[in-house]
């Protein structure tokens, strides 16, 4: 398993490109975005959970309902939610695609984010579709990423090679995602592309088993969004012969993906909204995988343990205080707490009280970029990690006045 | 029902005093509440479902299993929570009142807030007990609200008088709470007192079926505090028959407690760290009160909305997100929302999607320093009100460095 670069175009026969098309105000940002398969490609995608759905979900939905997809429309700045006309831009989208490059609109997966209830005009997607497909380019996939950012500061693209009978095969991905990110059964914006040869179903089965332990486990503010998808095109380009059950192949196909689901997942934390700081909860000693999961995700979402990180302050009874009311089954008297990162270990609780330690090498350890808080419960054999940011000034900036 | 002065002292027989005794380092902050019922009272109390409870609540637990209590004290500067003494000081608290007083150990309520996870030093609270005892007055209310303060900015304290069986009655309460404010089944600090005869059984019953429209509908950050508490003092001194059955005085009292708790709700949403507007959503035309409830409270527990609303942005998408997310059995399309402060009233959506408003309007609406927000569901007869607060720079502030 070894990453690469190229994002959602280091896989054979895949073509992107990102433009300005003028959804957004600011000319410096682009705003569509376009993924193309050289050949139809087996599709999988999971959605949010939320009532509120966006649009764009409904019409992607029905069009990979048949497991097959060939390209991928995506704009920022409108999410095309909760407005009358939804469905219609949203299919409106696909057959722009449809007519500018020959593929069947039913064979489109389409996607917004942005401002939801605001109606989003055709107009200027129609007008840059020329623009668009004529850049599509086999080294595209930067464009691609930097045209779904919203609130994200950096582009997040990540690639892997792996082995499948014997045939090498890739896997690229682009993600956006910065605030409204607390993923349910469901996720932000991810687009990943592969040329392994996968059944639909093995590739739905396949994305919808990583997802509850990679983009349900991440959380940026604790709000669900309206818009989450993760959407897979796998086009078989790389020769292999096609896996359609479980086994090795499987295995490493599950394996490239989630190597490359969690360097998504990290990439979208420490980029959350306002963020200074990556915060990876890693619980273990757990007497079930659903506490482990519950105690480490109930960690990262405290808005006072996010504070007291931003601040590198070592309050580590907010941790066990968002341990006690995550509603795991856990014996409070066995809790351990170390905070970790690359300036070292710091134990500061254990048994479910505090352990002398140095202040002075605490906040050492926690003015670091990257902070790793070590829970261990002391019942059991599980684990599960979680993935989260600090709480900080510029996330109540970036929040304050979002739309103007 | 009059709102009168007077707060935890407004009943007939009551006492109470605050000092500083020296648990916080700050001089000028008062660190220690004592309330004194001249006679021994019906008492009932709730406290957190955290599982990490502090030692105070677990000793109050067993002190008031008779239903009586004739005293309460709490101190501020530690919560007395997670280290290996708790339960020990805690008693060593009751018993320094016993001591002092007269009064029996264990009709002693014991509370303390503050920092979680360090020792609580007894010489503080010992060496202040002469002072604290000698100081107790018919006004002391005021002191002792101010003792029980964390990072609270403003002292909470409020009465009501109402008429039982002929017999004037009082009811008032002290409250702390700013951060850590998520009740669940229970709450943050509150001592309430009253001369209303009421038996212990039907004091609990009261108080349980209060909470679960007052302050287990108050958010201010999403954290549940390990010691939440509310307890209720009734010495039964205004003469009443004693009230020991439902009926049209059970009725009376209810009305009195939740006209108290509601005020004292408001009081901590509009308190809460760093908040700079208090946020009241009133949920109407559910199918159930369950959907009412749990679409209101999410509302005002969205970081994103709660940042909105600092930003005075009418960014009503954030509504309709949360209740998406929420968990409440909604029809989306049927959903309406306005806002409502003293400057006006403008609606922002109706069945689920945007109406056009004058942005200049709902700016000057949510300028205000309350702000409702009011949803309409329509799907059936059922509301629910939930509080909270924006979410601020200062409350990064307050929380990035907390303990030092």
């Amino acid at each position: 398993m070894k990453l690469i670069s190229g994002g959602v175009c280091a896989a054979k026969g895949y073509k992107a490109n990102g433009i300005h098309c003028g959804i957004r105000k600011n000319h410096s940002k682009k705003d569509l975005a376009l993924i193309v398969s050289d050949v139809p490609a087996s599709a999988a995608s999971v959605y949010t959970t939320n009532l509120v759905k966006g649009a764009p979900l409904t019409v992607t939905k029905t069009n990979i309902s048949d497991g097959i997809a060939q390209a991928v429309i995506c704009n920022s700045g409108n999410a095309n939610t909760c407005n009358y006309n939804g469905i219609e831009i949203a299919e409106g989208m696909c057959g722009l695609v449809a007519e500018h490059t020959g593929i069947c609109a039913r064979n489109v997966v389409v996607a917004s984010t942005g401002v939801i209830g605001q109606v989003l005009d055709l107009t200027p997607i129609e007008n840059g579709m020329e623009e668009l497909t004529a850049g599509l380019s086999y080294d595209g996939s930067e464009n691609a990423a930097m045209a779904i950012m919203t609130t994200d500061t950096i582009k997040k693209e990540v690639a892997v090679e792996f082995t499948v009978g014997g045939n090498v095969c890739r896997m690229g991905g682009i993600a956006k995602g910065s605030g409204m990110i607390h993923p349910n059964m469901a996720t932000m914006l991810v687009f990943i592309t592969t040329d392994c040869a996968i059944s639909p179903a093995m590739l739905q089965k396949a994305l919808s088993s990583d997802i509850a332990n990679t983009f349900n486990m991440l959380s940026v503010d604790g709000d669900t969004s309206t818009n989450d998808m993760v959407t897979v095109l796998a086009n078989g380009l790389a020769g292999n012969e096609e896996i359609t059950a479980e086994g090795e192949d499987f295995n490493t196909f599950m394996e490239a993906l989630n190597t490359l689901t969690i360097h998504l997942c990290r990439m979208i934390a420490g980029d959350g909204e306002g963020a200074t700081k990556l915060l990876e909860c890693i619980a273990t000693g757990a007497d079930t995988e659903e506490a482990a999961k519950i105690s480490a995700k109930s960690v990262i979402c405290s808005s006072l343990f996010k504070a007291a990180m931003f601040g590198a302050d070592a309050n580590w009874g907010r941790v066990l205080c968002a341990i006690g009311y995550s509603g795991a089954d856990v014996d409070v008297s066995k809790i351990g707490v170390s905070f970790r990162s690359p300036k070292g270990e710091i134990e500061v609780c254990r048994n479910g009280a505090g352990v002398p330690f140095s202040e002075e090498k605490a906040k050492e350890i926690l003015l670091e970029k990257e902070i790793d808080i070590l829970i261990s419960l002391g019942d059991g054999e599980y684990g599960a990690t979680a993935w989260g940011c600090d709480l900080t000034y510029d996330y109540v900036k970036i929040n304050g006045d979002y739309r103007t």
